[in-house]
Formats: C-alpha cells, sequence, structure tokens
C-alpha cells in the first residue's frame, strides 16, 4: 500500500470512497461496543469469585496479629496486606498504607494535604501564588483533573520511548513553582511505555528547586503483564534512598485490575516521614478502612507469587483482544503513513495517532457508528490534546469478536478522516 | 448518704479513708479494662457474619438495576443501598450518596471541599478570614478534630436536655463568620440526648448571616435504641424543606454500630444541589465505591424493618452492660453531690460530670488502676474541658463483669478526687 499523501486526486477520491463503503457497511446496524474505559470484562471478575465466597468458618475474622477484622482498629492496615503490597511496590511493609478500594483517592487525598496543609514543614501549596504540576502527555485524564481542580498548572512534557523526556523535566524543576508530576511508570496510560532504568534514575537522582517537589508514582499496571515477555520497571524507592530523594515519591498500586474493579484493595507507600505525616491526617479522616475485605485478599493472595498466577489467568483472557485489535490495526493501516499505534507488552491501552487535526473527527465518526472511545483530548491536560492525534483504545471488555468490528469501524473512520484531511488541503491548495 | 460537702473534716476524712480502701482493693490486681471508645463487643459483631458468609451463588454479584458490583460504575451507590439509607435518614434515595466504610470520611471531605471550594458558589473557607463552628459541649471528638484540622474556630455551646442551646446557637449564626455545626441529634455523644422537635424545627427554622452556613447532622445512633421506649427524632430534611433551608444540612449515617465497626456502609444524605456538587467532587476522587459490601448489606438488610431487628439483638446485648455501669453509679454515686450522669435510652455512652476541676484527677486515678476512660477533655474543643468535670464512658466493649469491677474503680475515683478537692479547700480556707 502507497503512503496516502502520494496518491494523486483521484486514487485519493478512490479511496475515500472505498473507506466510506467500508464504514457504512457498519453504519445503521445498531452497534453499541464501549472501548471508552479500561474496565476489565466480566470473565476477568470470575477469576476473583473465591474473593466473595470465603466463609467466616474458612477465613476467619482475625488478621494475623489478632486483630478482628469486624471491629475498628489498625489505621494502616492488616500487617498481611500491607507485607503484600509492599512487595508489590519494592518498599518494606511499614512504608505502606493500605487505603479502601480506591488508589485514586490516595491520591486526590495527599494533593488535597499537600494543597491545604503542605508537606514536611512547607508552605501549602494553595498558599502560594500558583503551582505548577508537570503533565506527563499523553497520560491519564483522572491524574490531570486532580491537579485541575486544585489548581495546579499543568505544564506538558511529551512522552518517549523511555518514558518522559528526562531533559524537559529537569529544565522544568529548576522552577521552584513546579511541585511534582504524575507517573505511570509500567505500561503507562496511554502509551504502554515502562519508563527505563535510566529515567526511573534521572527522576530519583534529579534536583529539584521545590523542596516539596512530589512524583506522583502510579503503579496502576505494575503487575499487568500480558506476554511472556515482561517490562521490567526499576525500583524507583530504592534509588530514591540512595540519592535521598525518598520524600519525594508517594507510590500506589491497586488491585482493581488483579481482583474486582470497583471492590479490590488499594494501597500507598512513601517514606518514614511522609507516611508518619500522612498517618496523622488520616487519623482525623477515618477510623479505619475495611479490613474484611482486605483479610479477603489476604486469604486469596498469601503472597506475590499468588497475584503473579492470577495475573496470567487476566493475560490469557487479555491478550486474544489486544491481538484482534492490533491486527486489524495493521492489516488496515500499515504503510498508509496515517496513523501509529504501539503494541504494548502489557496494561490496558492502545495509543493510536492519527493525523494532527483528525483526532476529534476518528472520534465523530465511530460515535455516529456507535462506537464509544474515550473522550479525544481526555489524554491531555484540560481535555486539549494540542494536536488533536491521540486516541485511547480499552479493548478490555468487549468481546473478540465485537473487537473485531469496532477496531474496522476505527480504521475506516481513520482512513475518511486522512482523506477529508488531504482532499481539503488540496482544495485549499488550488 | 448525706451530701459530700456537709460532712464535717473528720467525716470527710473517714470517707475519703474508706473510698481509698475501696480503690486500693483492685490497685495492683494487674486490672486492664478499656472503655475509651464506643467499640462493639465480638458478640455484637457475631450477629453479622452472615454478611461475610453470603457467596457468590445466594447472593448473585448484580445491583437491582443490573450493574455488576465487581466492576467500576454507580459512583453514588447501589439503588437498594440508596433506598435503605434513604429510609433511615428519611430523605429520597436520590438525595442519597451511599460512601465506603466511613462516615467520619464523608464529613471529613465535605468539610475540606467547603474549605478549599466552597459551597454553592460562596467564597472558600479558607480564603475567608477566619471561620468559626459552632462546638455543641460535651461532644464528638473527632468532629471536633475535622474543624480544628481545617482552621475553623470552634465556638462551643452548652447541651441542654433538649439538645444544644438554641437561644445561644441562634444568637451566634447572626455572625457570617460562624458557618456551621456539629450535631448528633439522637443519643447524642457523650451524653445520649435526642434533640427535641421544637430544637430541630429551630435549626431548619433559624436564619444564618452565612448563606452557606451548614449543619453537619451526624445520625450516628440513630436506629441505637436500647429499650423498648425509644427517643423519637424529628425529621429535619423536611422540616428544612418547609423552611426553604434543605442546602443547609449535611446528613450522615452509617452501618458501624449496625452491621461492622470497621466493615460497614457510611452513606451521606443532602439537598439536590449539594447532591450535585458533591458528586462532582467524587467524580474526581473515586471511580466508585466499593459495591459488593454494598450489595452483601443490601442482601441482609433489604428494608430498615430488618435493621430494626438487627438492632434489638444488639440492644439485648449493650442493654446489660449499660445496667450493669448505672447500677454501680447510682449505688455509690447518689445524694453525695459530687456526680451527675444520664441514664441514656440508646447509642453508646454514658456521661458522666464530675466535681468542677477534678475530671482529670478521676481520668489519672483509673489509669493508675488499669481502667482506660476517654481522655479527659476529648469531649470539648481542643481538647480542654473548660470546668474539667466530664467523663464519657464506653461499656459497649468490656463484659458485664468487667463492667461491674470498671464502674466500683470510677466510683472510689470520683469519691478520692471529690474528698482531695474538699480537704484542699478547707485547707486553703483555713
Amino acid at each position: 500500500m502507497s503512503l496516502l499523501c502520494e496518491l494523486n486526486a483521484e486514487q485519493l477520491k478512490a479511496f475515500h470512497s472505498e473507506a466510506i463503503r467500508e464504514y457504512n457497511a457498519f453504519l445503521d446496524s445498531g452497534i453499541s461496543i464501549n472501548m471508552a474505559r479500561g474496565r476489565p470484562a466480566p470473565e476477568q471478575l470470575d477469576i476473583s469469585n473465591a474473593l466473595i465466597d470465603l466463609s467466616v468458618q474458612e477465613m476467619g475474622v482475625k488478621a494475623e496479629d489478632g486483630t478482628d477484622c469486624r471491629n475498628y482498629g489498625l489505621l494502616c492496615g492488616i500487617p498481611e496486606c500491607r507485607r503484600l503490597f509492599g512487595e508489590m511496590m519494592g518498599v518494606a511493609a511499614e512504608n505502606v498504607i493500605v487505603g479502601g478500594s480506591s488508589s485514586l483517592n490516595l491520591m486526590y487525598d495527599y494533593i488535597a494535604q499537600c494543597c491545604s496543609h503542605g508537606t514536611c514543614g512547607n508552605t501549602p501549596w494553595s498558599k502560594l501564588n500558583g503551582c505548577k504540576f508537570i503533565a506527563v502527555v499523553p497520560g491519564y485524564d483522572r491524574h490531570f483533573a486532580i491537579a485541575e481542580h486544585f489548581g495546579l498548572e499543568m505544564v506538558s512534557v511529551k512522552m518517549t520511548p523511555q518514558g518522559p523526556d528526562m531533559d524537559a523535566v529537569e529544565a522544568l524543576v529548576k522552577d521552584p513553582a513546579v511541585k511534582g508530576m504524575f507517573c505511570v511508570p509500567k505500561y503507562s496510560n496511554p502509551d504502554g511505555i515502562t519508563y527505563s532504568p535510566q529515567t526511573v534514575e534521572r527522576i530519583a537522582a534529579m534536583k529539584t528547586a521545590a523542596p516539596d517537589f512530589r512524583v506522583i508514582w502510579d503503579e496502576a499496571y505494575v503487575m499487568h503483564d500480558l506476554y511472556e515477555e515482561k517490562d521490567v520497571l526499576a525500583n524507583v524507592f530504592e534509588l530514591a534512598q540512595r540519592y535521598g530523594t525518598e520524600d519525594r515519591f508517594f507510590i500506589v498500586a491497586s488491585t482493581s485490575k488483579i481482583s474486582f474493579a470497583g471492590a479490590g484493595l488499594a494501597a500507598l507507600a512513601a517514606s518514614e516521614k511522609n507516611i508518619k505525616e500522612i498517618r496523622a491526617r488520616l487519623a482525623l479522616q477515618v477510623i479505619c478502612y475495611d479490613k474484611i475485605n482486605q483479610l479477603r485478599h489476604a486469604r486469596l493472595f498469601a503472597s506475590l507469587e499468588d497475584i503473579r498466577v492470577q495475573m496470567k489467568k487476566h493475560a490469557a483472557l487479555l491478550r486474544p483482544k489486544f491481538d484482534a485489535v492490533l491486527s486489524v490495526l495493521h492489516e488496515q493501516l500499515d504503510g498508509l503513513g496515517i496513523a501509529s499505534f504501539n503494541s504494548p507488552k502489557g496494561g490496558y491501552f492502545i495509543s493510536l495517532d492519527v493525523n494532527t487535526g483528525s483526532a476529534k473527527r476518528v472520534g465523530q465518526l465511530c460515535k455516529d457508528c456507535g462506537l464509544v472511545l474515550t473522550g479525544v483530548g481526555a489524554t491531555f491536560p484540560y481535555g486539549i490534546d494540542p494536536e488533536d492525534a491521540n486516541i485511547r483504545i480499552a479493548p478490555s471488555c468487549p468481546s473478540v469478536s465485537e473487537l473485531n468490528v469496532a477496531a474496522r469501524i476505527l480504521c475506516a473512520s481513520v482512513k475518511i478522516a486522512a482523506c477529508e484531511a488531504l482532499l481539503q488541503s488540496a482544495c485549499c491548495g488550488r
């Protein structure tokens, strides 16, 4: 197949007509497919039904330290879960607080605390004259929404195959108003990129002008490999300890995509100093989190190895879905020069970049056909993709046959939008 | 028995010696009893074990609207739980958001939101030059701790047998800096007082200078009757609707002392306008709360009647404990003029007022004997009881025989402290 931009006007019109024909084959056929969010499929949730089935008889009600999990107590979580999440995040159990079911809530609360009360004795961010936060783009819309809510001005840094553009990050952190950054360091959302060891080390080592610079290190997909060949993430906390920057890191993980998306466990990890500060605030906020759910998880996952076994079951269900989408994308778009996309080794997303200025049009065409994508622009701060090029694909929830249809609609839409842009520019060029 | 203050010096010394003898009988006997917090006893927790035992087979995984409770979704909670809590709090289901397991967290988050972002278009409280909050005293230390954390200056208003001193409240709310108040309107913590219908109506009807005055209406013990003869709380939300003040109320309840203290459900109720605002913030904070735990509760408690049946089981376990403490208090302290206490018809506490200036001494004497009470002063803002007189007794957790011992230690300590004060003042009078 030739590059689309090299076709002459007639060839382009023919290509356009063919794309419309492909698209129209799906239009008005009552399709309703949602690829907007990283929702596990029902079959994935079934894997964890044993969590629900545990009875008092089987499970007991006491944590290993004797605490009755039905009652108040253990603000930081039961010891077995602190240890499990410590293993997952590469920190000691005493550096972990196991929260409710939402790691988003842990991040929200932490940013809220930095804004209203400050951290480690520094001025609360809300009392300063404008704070900035680094947004790695494309990135996770819910991270950006928290920063926006608290009035942290986002400054974009581009993602590279090795992680955030560290030259740009190191330049930005010389400004004391730059207070932190959000990272999804393994199988990033949406690019599926794992930060290289060098990138991780540079984030740990860099000098920041702000003494209270905070990296929100969201290990959302740290266990979420799709293939035997896995990405490996360097241990940021160990590196931070080596560079004396361990107060910089606020690490979170959750079992949202390990056990139940709506009823899993979330945890945070931080330095001793930060844990002490967070714990003091938490004591005002809750008496304790749900330890019965913690105990259920501890019974199902005695060690990280049990989670690895569980993740292979997830991968077996997810792999065919990623493969289905990727094979259609390759078949339909390779060689046209109108789109590029990643082939992630884990995580929940495929990131598709289309020609500048056509992502919104693609989103609209898909929507008209009954296919819902993540809102175009959502992967950028304030919902504005300056190049209107990035589309996030979440293939986890629909079935393989639905994904096959969805990917074809998407590809036809990408072709149509590309043709429209080329025809328009040819037209304007006249 | 004569009033202690009417005894002559010799009689007083004899009484003092006898009290010390009573006290010493317990000293050094290895007693370790905790009456500090309103913790349910293990037998109370056993009542709800069926919650844990529900299997996927028995329970299903779908809410009545078809939502898979294992997955993301339903930010405001499953319909059956919104309805249940609506019934409990006397509001429509659409005015309810079911949260995680902690009503404290819902209150904390709401105050945090009023401070950082304001409510209903009003200036954020943190941007104003000092805000005040009414603290009904004695009251709940965790309420006061939230206000203190967010720099809301607390102004105390005394509790009366009908609820807060409403003349004082109505005078205070003429100040626009006074932004709200915390209420535990049924079986108040620690007095066990239920606000009279007139008090509830005055709170709903009063004119406040601050347009964003908020009443945090904590229905912590709304289902928690101990006896057949129950207090009845007026429906504040209905009254508020009548007076057009429904935006004033932020109502919370939880099943912490209905099902599991550490793993129950919490919910908030508010006006349509407030719900809309809270929901928008919540959408940034969590994707959803744990709906599996919601479904468990919905299966166990299909209606408020099921909760009433459950509460009778709790009452049967709690009543002998309250009775044990109260009968010792009556036997040991009646007629001495050195203490007064309530006989609550529900809730979790007995409030004991001792002679001015002696509560701390009583707390210390108890502690030396191995009996831990709620930190003296904790029932007042900033932990300072200006009269050093109030002691909160939480009889739920220890056994009846432990409570018998605990109450005797407490009474001996009250007597000793009273004698010391009288002997000292006689001494100073010389």
